[in-house]
């Protein structure tokens, strides 16, 4: 912005600046400070420095982030660990149970089989395959790398397809019994398990957790009771279609520097910020970001590379005269 | 013995002693011993001081003891646990596959669902069902004890009949992924479980591990490996009929003690010692014991009430008397 206005003596658009500190604890006040904002955050286009270089040599943009929501689950039996020889057969298992209600949140094929869990799910467009198509993957090298003798994914998907652009049911963990060394006869008498759910659009996750809880509600035997807890977390998913007017100047500004098309990419992983503005401001919001896969991100000694910054201070400096040039009607 | 010998001058039938003292060990030697010294063991009966009374004033026979097999399950995915947005949907979780896995093992309903698992399965007869259903037992009562809202069993048996005489697997325990508070979106990369069973002859500990191990192996699927470790643990379940001469003798006996007739009781818990001597030296053990159920058995300050002591020794000796006049040959 310093060297627009020193070298133009104007800036080519109407620029407003939202610094968001508290991204790393979960962004407990950003809602309500936005919302409490609204008209001075008014705008047409939000351009966010949360994004990634495909490599250093080829750009990307992302269309898609899913949303996120969280419950635990917890299965209680008799008041007391048992005897298994004594009560075993007799007295419900909890372990058992937990396992029968996280079987039945999927089929072996992979196809989540919770009632109401796709009906308010967009389905991806041919446009949106064949551009996910164009990114490189290979589904070999990534098993490879990962150490696994195959990846998987929900029928109808390629494993690409499904972590980008499908909704997930993922249990984090479990716990129950016994868990130490050799052998305990024991008959436990509670069992555990965490569960998030990685959504795409339209999905709702207080909808989504309560579709769960009723597939699990409706599914307890006799001899223990269910507990299904939702968690704080809770994150709209999030997408721009690849021909949104920030996005054909993103692409076109990228293009220049890079002297490539960008990627359009999509991520399973979640930036809930992308969604909060949409719902509060009614704008769609372009990331526009240079940072590099190992550079740490979120993690300790993040960073980025010096070249990087200076990539993007000079892309930005496009972006926003290419905005004012052009205009943020659709074509 | 000396009371005997002091009012008799000599005993009513040929006696050898084996002490065992290894119980709490898991008896590393006595198999060993007891094949070693076959010869020298050769018998007509064992008679085991290992048993309880039903209650203070009501006498019990033991007739049957379940047998044991233990094993693990570890399920592995990937190298490394990884991200449930970033790979989550592409790469199986191996928490959701050892729930599938366990839930295989079990039908709703209560039926053990390994293929070959009852094969050798001798099943209750109607005088076994009878001499069962005379022993006190509510349901109901048991329940409310527990602290649950029911008791279970397999179809076909009441919760007294499966727990005593059927048998069972059961997860001792489960783990794997994040157990903490809050949320981890973490794709896991291994699962574990623990199993026991409880065994009913003619079942075998290393016949029934296979058969897990079958199943388990046969419904593996793309993504992860599953190893099964059998357990040091193996045990084979043991039965006398209850007009065995040794129990005729025994019940002829606690009849003359207590006044009243014996329950005849079986129980899931395990004495590997009545099948390995049954096996080594071809004859039955009677349980002929005098505890009671809250005598702390296997636990910290585990006693014996002077009056149950002194009752055994009574009885002891009109069993000895018993035997010599009447002999062990079926009437």
């Amino acid at each position: 912005v310093e060297a627009l206005l020193a070298t133009e003596g104007t800036l080519p658009v109407n620029l407003k600046f939202l610094f968001e500190g508290q991204e790393e604890i979960g962004s407990p006040d950003l809602l309500d400070f936005v919302t409490a904002q609204r008209e001075r955050l008014a705008c047409d286009l939000v351009v966010s420095a949360d994004g990634m270089q495909w490599d250093v040599s080829h750009p990307a943009i992302w269309v898609g982030l899913k949303g996120l929501c969280s419950l635990e689950i917890d299965v209680n039996g008799a008041n007391q660990d048992l005897h298994s020889g004594i009560h075993g057969g007799m007295v419900q298992n909890p372990i058992h149970v937990l396992a029968g209600l996280i079987a039945s949140l999927r089929n072996p094929e992979g196809r989540i089989t919770i009632e109401g869990f796709y009906d308010s799910v967009v389905d991806l467009t041919e446009e949106d395959r064949k551009r996910m198509a164009l990114v490189p993957f290979s589904a070999e090298d990534e098993a490879e790398r990962l150490g696994v003798n195959s990846l998987v994914s929900e029928p109808g998907y390629t494993p690409q397809e499904h972590a980008w652009a499908r909704p997930t049911v993922e249990v984090n963990g479990i716990w129950g019994g016994y868990q130490g060394g050799g052998t305990k006869t024991v008959l436990p008498n509670s069992a555990h398990a965490k569960i998030t759910c990685r959504l795409v659009p339209d999905q709702n996750p207080d909808d989504t957790v309560d579709a769960i809880r009723q597939h699990l509600e409706s599914r307890v035997p006799a001899g223990v009771t269910v507990s299904v807890k939702p968690g704080r977390e809770g994150a709209n998913p999030y997408r721009i279609t690849s021909d949104h007017p920030g996005n054909e100047i993103a692409h076109a500004v990228l293009e220049e520097v890079y002297g490539k098309e960008p990627y359009y990419v999509w991520t399973g992983g979640t930036i809930p910020f992308c969604a909060l503005m949409l719902q509060q401001l009614g704008v769609h919001t372009v990331n526009f970001g240079f940072q590099l896969e190992d550079e740490q991100l979120h993690a300790p000694n993040e960073f980025i590379r010096l070249y990087n910054f200076q990539r993007g201070q000079g892309a930005y400096i496009r972006l926003l005269q290419t905005i004012g040039e052009k205009g943020l009607s659709p074509k």
